[in-house]
This record gives structure tokens, sequence and C-alpha cells, in this order.
């Protein structure tokens, strides 16, 4: 028997439009979807794609739960795996609903390296949200030959600083409750004045403000970008 | 009279099916597009959605001659824009693709500044090549808590090296020419062991190799991505 495909599908920002023409066929046509959702809450990448969703899908929820700073369990992602391998076993194809892009810090990976050795893999890469903010801001994220460096919210002052200054164009992700922090340094830097901050990013409650209009309380889901080279984009 | 919309599509990495649902029924729809096109050969952007073009939109091609290392006269934008902008004040909307997406190194950004103060935008984010190797490797670009630099081939061995050092993920832009250099470097560095290269990303001709297998002439669609990550991804 031929085993089925493991397939990573990136669902994209979050607007059910910026979903690839591919995706959102392998969605409309899987018999068998994974995607991950919070202990409280629903699934984010789910809801994505749910207009496409067969009611006939099997469907294998992985229950990820979210604490602040903490990585999940590995437990979650073996009992995944093995759940999506019963599948893929017997020649069936499972479809795992990535948000944004699946190989843009997301959870697939830790499927990927659990099911890979075993069944043949397709990746869809999707609209991440690194591109999704700067469209939200009509500004480059980078442009001609410069740096863009993509950093993490979590990391300290010291780290961010050396990073900041070594790069022309800047992504700080995960904001969260690091924003105040944040902030804080980005004045110290000189750099609080041009700096973007956007949240849920093609979503209707989209905010796409600068850094000094932002509010304190940040959710996950938001962004800072900064840009440092030429004119005309800091104007 | 009410004014077109510029709107900058990402037209994805260059299968036809990574176009995002949004931006392929844009296309279908549009009266004006306008697109970059190399003074020899086609446009890779127009390609990319030929099949969603009518055949009654006016095409505005903007032609861009393509001379390694130096980035094209300004002129060609002031007349693209020119051009561009008469629709808009008549109330034409204007769609402009765009290979990648359209605020990620990507020439729009020309276009955008020269027109952005007279026009209403609209960005549609697309699929960028930095997600689409990744896809073709299957291997993560960047996870958890990790720093990702995006660095364009043509920086010196000594500005690469202290970026290359300072990330946990890296993808080298834009390699062309550059790639025996580039190789020597990363030999240097004790990455050329586990960097990846690839090029013509989801498209037919696609090759997805390690660096050690890569041609030394590679083209200036193509890319190194390195992962200095924990395992289980360097095995």
């Amino acid at each position: 028997m031929n085993k089925g495909h493991l397939i990573g599908v990136g669902t994209g920002p979050g607007d059910p439009q910026l979903v690839t023409r591919r995706a959102w066929a392998l969605v409309e046509n899987a018999g068998v979807i994974a995607y991950p959702t919070p202990d409280t809450g629903s699934s984010f990448a789910r809801s994505i794609v749910a207009e496409a969703i067969s009611s006939d899908a099997i469907e294998i929820p992985m229950i990820v739960p979210m604490r602040p700073g903490r990585a999940p369990a590995q437990s979650i992602y073996d009992e995944a795996a093995a759940a999506i391998g019963e599948h893929l076993a017997v020649g069936r194809d499972v479809v795992v609903l990535c948000e944004g892009d699946p190989l843009f810090y997301g959870s697939f990976m830790y499927l990927l390296v659990r099911l890979k050795e075993s069944f043949p893999v397709e990746i869809v890469p999707g609209v991440t949200s690194l591109s999704a903010c700067a469209a939200a801001q009509a500004r480059p994220l980078v442009a001609r030959s410069d740096v863009l460096s993509v950093l993490p919210g979590t990391m300290d002052d010291d780290a961010l600083t050396v990073a900041i200054e070594a790069a022309d164009a800047v992504a700080i992700m995960k904001v969260g409750r690091h924003m105040p922090r944040l902030r804080a340094l980005l004045r110290r830097l000189g750099l609080a004045e041009t700096a973007l901050y956007t949240s849920h990013a093609s979503l209707p409650h989209e905010r796409a403000l600068t850094l000094a209009d932002a509010p304190d309380e940040a959710p996950y889901f938001s962004m800072i970008l900064i840009y440092k080279g030429d004119d005309p984009w800091i104007s």
C-alpha cells in the first residue's frame, strides 16, 4: 500500500483571501485535517480556512496549552504525530494547517521531525505575518541591498541592541507583554519616532499604528517594524 | 471623480498555485495591469498570473534593463509612475504585479513612493522566495526564539561573517555570481556541510540541493539557507 503524504499547509496571516490557491484546494479536498488549537478558545489556523473544510473531513485538533514564555510539552507532538501517522500508514494524506508559513516560527517542525523519515512530505508555503504587517503599513520591509533581521521580542535589551544596530531593517516578533520594555529600548536607540506597530494584520480588527500610538498591552500577534534605510522611507 | 487605487500585488515565488486567492481575483478583474519586464526576455511576474489576465486588460510593461550589480535608472520609475498615474487620476484602479511579496526587496517601492501621496494604496502580500526555498528543502527557516538574518550575497566577506555569526538562521539572497566566494566563506566558517542551496523554488526547474552539490554558476534567483539552531535539524 502507498503511504499517505504529510502536507504542511500555510494558511497565511488571517484573511481567508490571503490563502494561496493551492492551500485552499488542498483543504477543500482533504479527508484528514490536523491543526493546533489552544486549550481554551478555538483554532486560529482552522478559522482561516473553515469555509473550505468538508463536512466529511476527519479532524485532528492538537490541543496546545498556551502558557506565556513556555514551550508546550513535547508529549503533545508525540501523540499528534502518532494519530497522524495512523492515517498516513494506511495511505491517507493528512493536511496540517499552519498559521502564516509552516516553516517560519511554526510548531509544524515538531510534527515534521517526527514523521519525515517514515512518510513523504510536502510543504505549501504561506504568506507570513512579516509580509502582512508591511502590507498593512504600506512601507517596505526591506529594500535594495539591506540586511533584514527578524528578532523575537523575548530577547534581552543588550542582545536586541546589538542586533538592531547591525541591521538596516528589523522586525520584532511576538511583542506581547514585552511592549513597554521594547518601546523604552527603541526610544533610547532613537528609533521610536519611525518604528511602526501592527497587530492582527489582515484581519478585520487589524491595527496599523506608529510605535508612539501603540497600546502598552500588546497582543501576542503583534509586531514592530523598523526601517533605517535611506529616504524616501524615513519622512 | 473618485481616484483609482494603486494595488501592489504579490504574485508569489513562481508557481501560479502559490498566488493568493485575493491576488488572483484582482488580476482576473483588473482593467489596467503594470509589471516589470527585462529589456531582453519576458516578465517573470506576468508569467506567474498570465492565465488570469483578461484579454481586454490594458498592460503597462515597465522595461527595466538588467545590469548585474547596478540599480536601474530612476527615470524608468518616473515614466512608469506617470503612465500609471494617468489611469489612477481618471478613476481606474491599477494592479502592479510584483514577484514574491511587493515590499520584500521589490521594485514596487519605487512606484509607491512616487504615487502614495496622491492616490489611495492597497498592498496584497505574497509568498516570498524565502518561504518557498524553505518549503523546497522541507527544513525550518527559523524556529522557537531564533534570530533570522536575511543577507544579500553582495555583502563582503567581513560583513557577512559578523552577520552570520550573530544569527541562528541565515538566508543569503541574490547569490548569482557570488556563489564561489560565498561557498568558500561558508567552508571557512564551518557551515558548508549543513547549508542548503535552492534555485527557482516552486517552479518546474526548481533545484533543492546541499551547498556542497550546488553549481558554481548560480542563477540570480537562488538562495543559501543556514540553520545553526539545535537538533533535530542539524543531523
